[in-house]
């Protein structure tokens, strides 16, 4: 069972285009922050400020390398989202098949 | 490709826990604003200020009918949300292959 804040957390800090887009670019491999800013007309503590809120929710992990901060990717909580999206899902597929085969046999029925 | 506003209000809707919950409820089937309310220490405008937020998302569907709204899934923007999990996943299982491949063939040249 994921813990109901752990999925708080994940998916506030989805919420946003900018930290989503950062995501994307680590899920292509380990960035600094000045690297991650580049495609973002954004000022480097604006940036920082995202990157702060991704790590506070454990999807990016941060380290200090002398004067540079190197970012790479946490991907546990994305897997405990997409496990409460897929258990949501399979709740909702299943009443969709029931409704079907209660569908099928009535019509089965009227034969 | 997912519009991204659709992603950020997706996101957001889903980050709060008794919002999850209701969308919990609602995937065993449609349920009325009363209904929805009763397992929450909650009052009825409290709640119907989350199902308002569900409903912006297109997570919700409600109808009134005579002096009771009913609710039901909209499972769209969940299929989108899912989505954009599995495919920046991917990139990143993909990542990891490679380097697991990188790391055999490295292995093999030192044996």
């Amino acid at each position: 069972m994921v813990r109901y804040s752990v999925l708080d957390r994940t998916f506030s800090a989805l919420s946003d285009p900018t930290r989503r887009h950062i995501l994307e670019r680590l899920a292509r491999g380990p960035a600094t922050v000045s690297e991650l800013a580049q495609p973002f007309e954004i000022t480097l503590p604006g940036l920082l400020k995202h990157v702060r809120i991704l790590e506070q929710a454990d999807l990016v992990i941060t380290e200090k390398h002398g004067r540079t901060r190197q970012c790479r990717l946490g991907t546990e909580p994305l897997d405990d989202a997409a496990q409460w999206i897929q258990t949501y899902r399979h709740h909702w597929e299943g009443r969709l098949d029931r409704l079907g085969s209660y569908l099928d046999k009535h019509e089965g029925a009227r034969r």
